[in-house]
């Protein structure tokens, strides 16, 4: 029983079925396209291979890989195989993994498409090698290091290199580089802090590459990157992939740091006014099971003196002032906070320009 | 394509693909045993009528009538209409919908079954009147009354009496009672908070009742309460219907309630530590888009010193003091805060009992 899509292609937005997830083809399209100029032609040979886990949706790959990404993150298995089974042509696994049965999934994925995989424990490297082998693969692994996020990532320095040579000697994986992604970075609210953070994250990723390099082992890869500090990144000479995620849809949350973006607002729920039982509140079908909540309440688009206060699990609540008026049946644009759990909440993308729905995507969900 | 489901019948949990939702049957059955047994022979005649936006799941649905629900109650259409095809008799939308489309479906469920509807606004049983009418189909209306929540709800009194005519008054509905829940009141930590904020809203709907007796409209069901507060309901001699839904499943936020629940916890979410890449810290990969935090950090079942100390998107942040010890590949169990939302955010539950996995049921997802 899939569940049903919200829309059909030709409708107007106000035919939607809320709450809905509404991409903005017009801001996405040029939300990629700036990334990809930004990109495009610098010095140090970087590329974008932007991330899945934001949009988890195939045709919004297809256009990141068309605009030039070199491949697609994707932060789990089955997001990984929606992708493939899309026709993107190389993904990383950003992420460590160490079920058996995801790494056969896994390494079933490289018959089909390049797929690389991200390391920081031994462990990790020998089911994933017993799963390469036995599918006749080669993965191409990355160790990710710690480089100030304090979360996945082994030691940069020695103890990456001695994981690094422990790859090299395992059947079916090939050792690629480093993952140096610093996620605590992004939302440094200052441009100032998110620069002096990856400037250290940078630090540790040369020395690591280079002690890798006077080991034997080559380090093609350094990859890191998000939509908050991907200038850094891709600035600092060091850095080789753009991870960007959010970049292609935005957020609340991402507008909150202190620094114009060149990325533009391409995502929002779609939410009518279902209650309006007195003057100064009313009621919508937005809450806590379609959007995410975790980085602040969502922003009311368009709408002066219309708030969203509150949130419960089916029920947005919110409060009218003047010059604000309000009727039951309206519909509100959301700007949620953060794109990425919101997108998870949800089955279906609704694609539109112009107030027209074109396309209705499918999310890739599950594990 | 749907996604794969986590678990086939038979498998132990060690071979459930992680992230996933667990619902322990021994605790789930004990829980709807305890509120039918407690509701059972009341000398008011008050049903049980379960949430089903809690568990989202016709499988559990069907327990819940089979122990002496009298109808289940359901947030949004898409819910009514999953329970209605898996078999239930009874539903109720305890709800405001002012959407056409929706309507439409809602009236569609009546050929089979009893369908009930809630009212705030003369605009909403406008809209249902005329679906009903088309699908030659009657709906049982409930006015929803604030009885203190500020949410969706007309004011008690002379307002919901003019409202209740109003709705008596149109073809295809039929005025049936109170819709009188109190949201704000279940997670009252001190039972008396809970107990003072029931018996006002027992007072309000009381009063609304015998203004609209006096009016010539029979008031046949008042309907309300929830896992926090359904002691208080179930004394009242006022409410006849209780909207139970956590109760089934619990979760650490209704634990953290001061007073002895009857309930136990039956919600896990089975995770697998995917990095361990310090001594003291470990990384799980359930996060914010497995597990809905707006009610807390969840808690680590059954494991000392194993400390859940945050969440990202795909990843849980452990730390380990004396006497913990974590390893990598380890399975966890987690107790999420908040069981609606979270729920709300897979599309399997997989059931077992002593470790074993007895069957996976599909969640009742979109809207």
């Amino acid at each position: 029983m899939p569940t049903r899509p919200p829309a059909e292609p030709g409708m107007s937005l106000d035919q939607v079925t809320t709450p809905a997830l509404i991409v903005d083809l017009d801001a996405l399209e040029k939300n990629i396209a700036m990334l990809a100029d930004r990109v495009k032609g610098n010095p140090n040979g970087v590329t974008a291979t932007p991330h899945a886990k934001a949009h988890k949706c195939v045709e919004i790959a297809r256009m990141q890989m068309a605009a030039g990404g070199s491949r697609i993150c994707c932060q789990n298995v089955a997001e990984a195989e929606a992708m493939v089974a899309g026709g993107i042509s190389s993904v990383l696994l950003s992420n460590e993994i160490v079920a058996s049965d995801k790494a056969r999934r896994l390494a079933a994925l490289a018959h089909k498409a390049k797929v690389g995989v991200c390391v920081d424990h031994p462990t990790q490297a020998d089911i994933l090698s017993a799963a390469a082998s036995r599918e006749g693969v080669t993965l191409d692994v990355l160790v990710e290091i710690d480089i100030g996020m304090g979360r996945c990532g082994i030691a940069p320095g020695d103890e990456a290199v001695k994981l690094a040579q422990y790859i090299a000697g395992k059947a079916g994986l090939r050792f690629a580089g480093l993952q140096a992604y610093h996620g605590g970075a992004q939302h440094l609210r200052k441009p100032e802090e998110r620069k002096a953070a990856i400037a250290r994250a940078a630090e540790m990723a040369r020395t690591t590459a280079e002690m890798l390099r006077a080991a034997g082992l080559p380090c093609d890869v350094i990859a890191g990157a998000g939509t908050g500090t991907w200038e850094n990144e891709l600035a600092s000479g060091i850095y080789t992939e753009l991870q960007c995620g959010s970049y292609a849809l935005m957020d609340a949350d991402y507008m909150r740091n202190e620094t114009a973006s060149p990325f533009v607002n391409a995502l929002f729920i779609l939410t009518t006014v279902i209650s309006h039982a007195a003057p100064t509140r009313a009621v919508c079908d937005a809450g806590l099971k379609s959007m995410s909540l975790e980085s602040g309440l969502p922003l009311v688009f368009g709408r002066d003196g219309v708030t969203y206060v509150k949130a419960t699990d089916e029920h947005g609540q919110i409060e009218i002032a003047p010059p604000g008026t309000i009727a039951i049946g309206d519909r509100l644009r959301l700007v949620p906070g953060h794109c990425d759990p919101t997108v998870n909440l949800h089955d279906w993308i609704v694609a539109a320009r112009s107030g027209k729905v074109e396309a209705v995507w499918r999310v890739a969900r599950g594990w």
